[in-house]
């Protein structure tokens, strides 16, 4: 970051998980990359004055409030950071387009289609202002997925035949596991589904560069009733915890897509592979800096999937970290997804996954449930 | 084998792939195992003449007839082994129980549900006169399977939340390899269904020991019309490409199940995945020694996948091969289907998968093609 | 980091690859975890004046200087970091432990076996003042490798029989990669010796707890000139490409040692297998979160390497970070090391590896370089 | 195989675990490969008369005699097959081979040099007269191993900088492990070394095409006593439990030896590793159908070890057995070997590997031997 560079004020709202992963890339991406503009971690809002400060101190913001709407005020906050549950997604993101505020939103984008609905018409509107908005599908920025989509891009694959997505986390496989925010439907939208099929659709569709057309959908709750946190009785359980589905990808291929959180022994794999005419992709989030890739113009003798350890300078992201071979972690997407959105704004340009992608994945969300409601009965997408 | 064992005269119809894989195990199995009956390869029965009486040189029969019918009426051959295209299954297969002989039949068990439904009525007559039937789901008898099926068994995965099977392959991967017989619907019944998906399916009920009792299916066709074998021309590719489908375990869990010949890169991958509440499995055919097993019983701080090299002396049919450490290969689970088959006939015991148990794949994918023909719709099978 | 935290002046001498590293540790380490003590980035020095203050400010310090001796003298520095060549590790790190200063220094802690011992003896003299040393061995802090130390103390491998360690890098395998002073004796000291064996050396000593008692080394220099980097004409090659020794332990075992910048493909794999009479542990720093570990105690038909992936909260440091199955890269190792070290210093206790600990590792690599120079001849270690 | 193919009368000497890999091969060899003359399994001699005809009926023999100079006078034998523990190799080959029979010796070839280096003089004199002798160095019939080679050969891989090699074993990591022959000097020459570094070594050798040109030696035996395989009462163990080395190879590369009955939960894990100018190699027999191949010509974004599943109609052997992605196991590579010595006895072709070959492993084991007596110093090998 050169000196005299200009500033980019931030505000955020919510500082759980997150939060956290989201200070961490406001304070580290400037230190290993060159950045048009210079974040500025203004102000963080919470419910809890209190809390809310100590957050600010711990994650390096310059102070905090308890009120969300006082960043849409202010002048030398130009982008609002939403690192909140779902429910509020909506109202935050479009009030602070409408303020003016480019916008980071976390996935799931809503929690339900016409709040998505409502948040992609703000963000059109928005652009036409000149104001930016993205939504946080981090994990289209790890080097490997990068890499993934430039070889398709590339016609490394060729036409794709199948696309096999899984998110696997276990973290519900145990009973006694606490009926949390995320399992009651009025706060989260849904369970696995929202949470991380969410990922593996938008990871999909950003790799092929294809969107579903349709799918076969299924959901399942196994266990009703959970502890409450406080120890104290239980609570029902009103979302998902498990999704799957069949899709029509746009040019012909097939798709198969499941999300559990009980998939005991998976702590969190996202797993894609993609098929093609010309090759073929695997990539598993639990080994994050690889990926697999099958070139089908080897000659048989010497063909086999390819690990590639995206870790060299000619690597998406790569060069700015390490050295060859020194592996990064989970939270260098979130330092990527600042990198990119800064630039993106410094350029006056459309940053991605923008509220139109965060919208194709919502709809894709909502036909699964409505198939699902529908014994799997097929179920369009708009084209 | 002990010096007197009685004999136990086998002919068998049909010498192609299936043909070479069976003989070889009739001439292995009883050099590695205490077989209580000695396997007499007596005669194997072709259409062409020439041909059929090269193969019974070259793979150990003594003989050779192009009339599959010879096989029912000798006193010296006990068991009729079917190796040939599915079309003709249930027609030889009927006949030589109805002529007293037990019958070893390769899968898919018949190219139609109606045509499975004689057969398993067929056995089920024979059985009261004490004549067995069995179908060749030959991977049940790998070790590594064996193993995973015990684990089940002995509760140590606990009830079942997902199982996730896949059979990829990549032999049509190429738009130019040839319209073989495989892709003619009145010869082969269906595509990768019935081939592959029968494995997938069959695996899946055997290893958790339960029944499918629904699905949601989908099939492609990618390639419609491919090259001819001679060379001259191109004819219609009249079956699935790849399938589909998902599906509720009798158990109460959700299977995710696909199956491919378009899996560019994955030559024979079969791969199974089994989440329980006590634990879960992991099998993939392009590693057939090993069953990867995690225990959820396991502390936290070491808890992880196993990767269990199932070459044990402990280990199902390990110890009578090699050392620990020393790895079988594809066709080691057609001597051990040999075994076993031969182990039940002398005790005079119903040997698995009996033709109730193809039936009850053929349900499957006959309910998987009705779906597909109804987008997707949800079918339901017999309990 | 509570409000009210004493703060830790910290003063860094260099800020190359390491200082980058470091820099980056000193920064996130506080916002991650509860240290007692609030470090603060005063300063950081270099030769070039302008690219030492540019570098303070991308690197988040307070102020730069060209003078490292500055840093000694100032009452705000109680921390002094090295991590330039190793040419100069003495000379500072023995400066500033007789001014008073804490020091953590980067590893190879010397390039002279009669340095190290300098060192070591300063070292010594200064922890009698209450003053503390520390190298920075920083893989002894990822998870999996503090999880192996564990599982060894904890008698879960028993009797050491044997280790096994790798450090391969491919780097130098073109022959055209340039002479850089990595290469020249007099600045490096070694090679691939004393950059990556060390670590290897380091990390066997560590996970066993157990010290080389001798050893029969070889060195190689595959190739002797190199082009320099400025572009004009080549020069010498004065330290080895690659390393190789056997040794024994303390504890009776076997170790066998390789180090090389030859290895083809392998970007940075440095690789630990143990294994002894209760179990047996294997890691690769390619897939740092990920330890290996076989219990001998398991029965035989479900025994195997278990692939823990150390990202539990009950595991070493992950549970300051994100959630199971969130992956930490590179550099988290680093801000461990800053942990610990804080930690130890307000505790008043020696942090390790201390000084001692790395005169121990750099006592092999001298044994490895008379050996070698003797044709592999054993040589002993001092107990 | 052709009607009409010419006999080749083979005897076998010894039937336990490698007379039962060399029958089952010389059974199924023919029934898979075109072989030029027809393997006739005549006779096996043993030392008791009741013991060796339950073999010869088991494994498929004619006959059985206890006295194996028996086979030297039958005009129908053409081919003696040493398959007997190490100390009587050198008098029944030489034996043999003088009576003008082809001889496959299984390895290690001998117990001594002196008997190597006669065994290999009188191999040279019979090839004088058309008779002629292999030593069993079966993993070089492995479609890995041979595609390892083949790829080395093309230039692939380059100039080889390093080779790394492991066969590592975990049978007698249990100390109360039974003292069976294979302890015993006079018996079996020596341990780890001869038994499992003998195959590691010839492995190098072959695949590199190279030879080792001497070696820093170390021996270790961790047990000394054990108890005896009747039960009662303990016995001494007189050979090493584990041997390790350096080597310089023929073309200025590094080698890495290791050899251990004692790698908790290594079953048989016999590893390669080559590290060339070009590219590298990777090979483990625990997954035998695999060899990962590293391509240092390809561009560096889409460089990584490529996982061959050496299966596929073009790769060595495997177009024989069935179709791609339908693994083999370990005993294949006796059936290979088989194939590869008929064919160069028809072809009246020195087979290899030859006596000469196996003196050359054992001029190695001989020098590790008389290196680790004298604490590792470094020892010549003959070029």
């Amino acid at each position: 970051m050169e000196q005299g560079t200009a500033d980019l004020g931030v505000g955020m709202v919510g500082y759980a998980f997150m939060g956290r992963a989201h200070s961490h890339a406001w304070r580290t991406a400037p230190r290993f990359f060159d950045l048009p503009l210079a974040p500025r971690m203004r102000v963080v809002a919470g419910r809890d004055a209190a809390a809310t400060a100590a957050a600010a101190q711990n994650l390096g913001w310059e102070g905090s409030t308890t009120r969300w709407q006082d960043l849409l005020t202010r002048d030398d906050i130009a982008l609002v950071d939403v690192c909140t549950p779902g429910d509020t997604h909506a109202e935050i993101a479009i009030a602070a387009l409408e303020a003016g505020k480019h916008v980071l939103c976390e996935k799931p984008m809503a929690n339900s289609l016409a709040e998505a609905e409502a948040m992609a018409a703000a963000a059109d509107a928005a652009a036409a202002r000149g104001v930016l908005a993205m939504v946080g599908f981090s994990y289209r920025r790890l080097p490997a997925v990068q890499l993934a989509r430039r070889l398709v891009e590339a016609g490394r694959i060729g036409q794709v035949r199948h696309v096999r997505a899984q998110y696997l986390q276990d973290w519900l496989a145990d009973p006694a596991s606490p009926r949390t925010w995320r399992l009651e439907r009025d706060k989260a939208g849904s369970g696995a589904l929202g949470d991380i099929a969410a990922h593996a659709v938008d990871l999909a569709q950003f790799v092929t560069g294809e969107r579903l057309t349709g799918v076969n959908g299924m959901l399942s709750t196994f266990v009703h009733e959970r502890p409450l946190p406080s120890g104290e009785g239980t609570g029902p359980v009103t979302v998902d915890d498990a999704a799957s589905f069949l899709a029509r990808l746009s040019g012909g291929g097939m798709g198969v897509f499941e999300a559990t959180r009980y998939a005991t022994g998976r702590r969190n794999a996202l797993r894609l592979e993609v098929s093609g005419t010309a090759g073929a992709l695997a990539f598993d989030l639990m080994d994050l800096n690889v990926l697999h890739f099958y070139d089908a113009a080897d000659p048989e003798q010497t063909a086999g999937f390819r690990r590639i350890e995206v870790t060299s300078p000619s690597h998406p992201y790569a060069g700015s970290w390490w050295p060859a071979g020194h592996g990064l972690g989970y939270e260098h997407a979130f330092s990527h997804q600042v990198v990119d959105l800064v630039t993106d704004i410094a350029a006056a340009r459309q940053p991605t996954p923008s509220f139109a992608d965060g919208l194709a994945v919502q709809r894709v969300l909502d036909a699964v449930e409505r198939s699902a409601a529908a014994e799997g009965a097929w179920t369009d997408l708009p084209a």
